[in-house]
Formats: structure tokens, sequence, C-alpha cells
């Protein structure tokens, strides 16, 4: 395991938006608490300050290394991010994220709107030189921990340099965060041979085969379950419909499961076995994903997380804050800047 | 269930490219030796007569309603298929095909290569009218038996009016094979809302809004389970995808669960529920899927069916043909022309 903070180093400050997911307050307040006893931490909880500490009090009343930053206003999934940013410039994400690119919080945790999180830490933070658009990378499915989905995000229809980009930032995010020496990268497609994709896909081929990443071809949807890559790039519509997909078949088997044995196993194992089966469809829940390509440590979390899920995105935010990953990714952008080896094809779309 | 052929009604004569898949003969022989057992067909093996006899010996020399035809050459999966049907004119799947094609069989049922398999049916067969590109159908999941993907073959940078066509055929599939009334169409994309989702998808889903389908917009991928949509809609690059990831999936996913309950089922329920496991998730495995668009009642199978997959694939073959499937396809898709709304998107791509 990568080196974790120690009691001598400084404590990392964590800002959460209490007031993002699907639950607010009750679920991210008590995930930050959960985290809080694991790290080296001080929080940060940014929302409505009545809500967050009857949730405080409720749970015991942690006030030590805890402070709450009264925002006003929430940013809903039905909302368009740009739009909503201009017209609620003091809700719970804007002010978080302000804190950070002020300094005086380290590590962004957000649990959504993705949408919301996503354009307010571009807007604020900013991206990362050479990059058009941030992605959401790491590991999603817990029966193959350590391969990398770049882009779990929404980003549609990538050119093949911003896929390059993208394979570059899941690539150092492997090699630094899972500790992968020299990841091999995939492009995801529908058979193997060079010729086999979509335009994009051909096109694509052809930067990654001339980059200085470790690039092995194409790769199949069963590939991710093969083990013959480290980081595999998609653009955000296909990642988005994967992880959608995993999570709704995950659910669905945990209740073929449940049904199939509710006569062979006490409900006790069955309701593990199910839970288990659900989780391993599930690894963005319960670690959240890190937004590559800000300037800042920022990591998402599934709408839907309860406290456990907060608390694993929360510690996945401090361990990317700790090895210093944003100044490995900008490095990594800077490198594949200057080797970029097609700039013809940046014109094209 | 939908009526099959009773003892009075004529045989329905099936030709099985014996040499197909990744096994061949013994597998596909035997598959088709099952089918004869429950239905009132006639077989046709096509392929090299020896090894074909061999297997019919080995089960016990079946000769009754069992013709053999033999074929000179296989086309591989590697091979580039419109080439290879040049190259291999007396191949398998070029001799079975035209055996529909001279009415000297009714059905024909291919475990592959699926490239080699669409190409001799659009060229032998033809294509129905309207059409530019035969799309394969059917549902893909165990847990979601009655949602029908199109396309699961690898149709890749669809334009909106072939996506039509798709949902249009994809939409008569569900009616007629699966007794659904009035099919609920959706639009894979990554969000419920209109301005959801790549170019492609906002293009067709104006082109679907339009037209006589019963289209609810927009679908996600958890949406396969949810029983928002009855027919799911996607080109043949994110269809493949999540086919092949499925796969990976199940199987991960049976090993998972064995690992897990290793030490608290008997062996042979742990096995049986590993193998239910995997199959709900196989479901193409198990039934095949037609060929929709072709003229002629073709049914592709997986490359790694076993015998029982063949006799699935054979099985759904005999009911698509008498259920007169490819004539209520090509009705559609005539009123599918007239009624087309945007003749000016066509020019697009």
């Amino acid at each position: 395991m990568p080196e974790q903070g120690t009691p001598s180093s400084p404590p990392v400050t964590v800002v959460v938006d209490a007031m993002g997911g699907d639950f607010g307050p009750p679920e991210t307040v008590s995930g930050a608490v959960q985290a809080l006893g694991s790290h080296n931490i001080n929080l940060v909880l940014v929302g409505d300050p009545d809500l967050i500490q009857a949730e405080l009090s409720h749970l015991g009343g942690p006030t030590r290394r805890v402070q709450i930053v009264p925002s006003d206003g929430v940013i809903g999934d039905d909302e368009h991010p740009i739009e909503a940013l201009r017209r609620k410039p003091d809700s719970s994400i804007v002010t978080a994220t302000k804190l950070v690119k002020a300094g005086k919080a380290d590590v962004l945790v957000s649990m959504g709107s993705t949408g919301a999180s996503m354009a307010s830490a571009v807007f604020i933070l900013g991206m990362m030189e050479g990059l058009e658009r941030p992605c959401i990378g790491g590991p999603f499915l817990g029966v193959a921990p350590n391969t990398v989905l770049v882009d779990m995000g929404s980003n549609v229809d990538c050119r093949p340099p911003l896929l390059l980009s993208f394979a570059a930032l899941g690539s150092v995010f492997a090699r630094r965060f899972l500790e992968i020496e020299n990841p091999r990268v995939g492009l995801l497609s529908v058979g193997a041979e060079e010729a086999k994709g979509n335009r994009q896909v051909q096109e694509s081929f052809q930067v990654l085969a001339s980059s200085h990443l470790n690039f092995i071809g194409n790769v199949e949807g069963m590939d991710f379950f093969t083990d013959r890559a480290d980081v595999i790039v998609c653009d955000g519509f296909v990642g988005n419909i994967l992880m959608k997909f995993t999570e709704g078949l995950g659910t669905a088997l945990s209740r073929f499961v449940e049904k199939r044995l509710e006569s062979s196993l006490p409900p006790e194992d069955l309701a593990r076995i199910s839970f288990d089966l659900w989780q391993t469809t599930n690894l963005p829940r319960t670690m959240g994903g890190p937004l590559l390509g800000v300037n800042g440590s920022v990591v998402l979390g599934h709408g839907s997380c309860r406290a456990g899920g907060i608390a694993g995105a929360i510690d996945t935010g401090v361990r990317y804050f700790e090895m210093g990953l944003v100044e490995s990714l900008r490095e990594e952008l800077a490198s594949l800047d200057q080797n970029r080896p097609e700039p013809s094809l940046r014109a094209h779309g």
C-alpha cells in the first residue's frame, strides 16, 4: 500500500459538499465523520449549518477537527451545470471548490451533481495546460480492481487527441495510485485487430500507437476481466453506459442469487453474499472516482452513496493528495504536449 | 408460447453450417441432432462429409431426416469476410446460404464467423428493400429476457436513419416473437433528457420521435433492468461492447460466487448456481440471435456455443420461420420508408 500520512505529517484538510448526493447531510456528514476516525485529517463541511450541526449532534457531536462553512443553495442533477453555477454563486459546490482554490482545503469530495461538480472544478480550479476537458478515471469493478477505466465522466464525442490525454492521465493514475509499473493501455473496441472499430477508434489507434504510452492495441468488452490491459480507454458515452449497466446488472444478479439460494442458506449469509455481489459491481460507490486533469485534488462519488461510500471517497482523496498526483498528472500532460505526434489530427473536430 | 409446427404441418428444413463456431462438427452436429428430437424438422448439415458422418455415427447414427451436403473450405474469424467469400466460393457458409436462396432450406443456422455469415446472407439472400445493413437483435440477458437489444452485430458508425430501421426491426421482433403489444422503444444514451448524448444520439432522438414507433425517449445503462423499454437501440459498437462485457462479467461473477460459497454449499449446488449465473448473462449463447433485415430466416449463434446453444439457435430459427417473421419485417420496413420523416438527414453521412 502507498504510504499514508503519518501522525507527524501535517493533517490534510478535506472539504466535503455536505449538501451533495441523493441524501445530503444525513449521509455526507456521517461519512465524513467516519473518515475522521481513520485519517489524520481536518474536515470542512459546506452547506446548511443547521442541518450539518444537527447531524453532528446526532453522531455524538464531534467538533474537534470539524469546521462548518455555510453556503446558499444546492445544484441538482436536473439543472444545466454551467447556467446553475452562474445563478447560484454561493451554492455548496461553488463554495467548497473555492476553498480549495484559496488554499484553505487540500481535497474536495463531492457526491454530485456530477455535472455541477465537474463544471465548478473546471471554472474555479482551472484545467491543466494542454487539456480540453477533464475526465473521471479509476477502477470500477470489484472483480477487476486494478483495471482503470477512463472516461467514466460523460465526455461524449471525444476526438482522438482528447482520448490520448485521457489515456495518459489514466496511465499516471495506474502507475502512481495502483503502483502498476509501465501500465498497459488498451483502446476499447469491437475487435482486437487494428482495423476494427468505429472511425473515432480507428483514428485514436494511430494517435495512441505513436505516443510514448505502453499502448497494447484494441481491447474488447470481455477484456475488463482478462488482465490484458491496466488502463482501458473509451469516451464518456461508452464509459457512462458501461458503468450504469454494471450497476443495474449487479443489482439484478444479487436478486437472482438471493432468490436461487433462499432455501439453501441462512438469511444472514444470503444477505451478505447478495451485498458482496452488488458491491463488487459498484466499486465507484465505495471509493469514488478522481477528476483527472483539473488543478486540484477532486474526488467525485456516486449520488446514491451512503456514508460508507463517502468515507471511501475521502480516503481516495486523501491518498490522491498525499501522493502529489496533481503534479504528476500535470507533468505527464506537459510531456505529452511536447511529443504530440499528429498535430494535423487536432484540427479535425 | 407462440404456436409451434404441429405434426400435421410440413417439416421445416434447417441448414446448419456444421464447420462453423469454435468447435465445428463435434458440437454443431451434436446440437443439430439434439434439435431433431424436439422439432418437426429436416436437417441439412453442410461441411466435410467424413467429419460430419463420424459425428453422426458417434451419436448413434441418426440418418432419417438428416442430409449431408459437402463443402470446401471454412471462413475463419481472422479473415476479411467479403474477400473470403470471393476466395472461398464453396466454403461451408456460402454453400449453406445458397441452399436457402435456392429454396432447398427454410432456415440457416450458423455459429460464425459472424462477419462471414452476415456477409454471405447479405450478398446471397439480399437485403430487404429500404435497408442499408442488417442487424442482429434479440434479448441478451437472462435477467431481462423480454428486453430486445439492437444492434448486437457490429454495425459501427450508424447514421440516424439506420438506427431508425434497427428500431423498427427490433420492434417487430418484440411484437411477434416475444408477443409484446406495442413495444416501447428506448434510445441508449447517458441521460434520460432529450439533450443528453453524443451527436449520433441527439440526431437519432429526433428521427425516432417523428416515427410511428412507440418511442419513449432516451434510456440509460441501468434501464436494461428497469423495464422502461422493450426494445433498446444502440449502434453495433456499443452493442458489441455491452455483449462481450456482460459475458466477461458473468464469468467473473460466477467465479466470485463459487469462491464465496465453496464452504457453505455442497459441490453440486455450487456448480449449478455458478452455471445459472453464467447462463443468465449469456442468453445469446442459448438461443442465438436472428439476423434482421435479410431476405431469409438466418440465426447466428455465438462462436463458443456448445451443442445446447446450437440446438437453442435452431429452435429460434424454426420459430422465426414458422411465424413468417421475414415477411413481417419486410412490411414494416416498407411502411417506414413511406413514412420516413426527415429525408434531408439521410444525406448527412
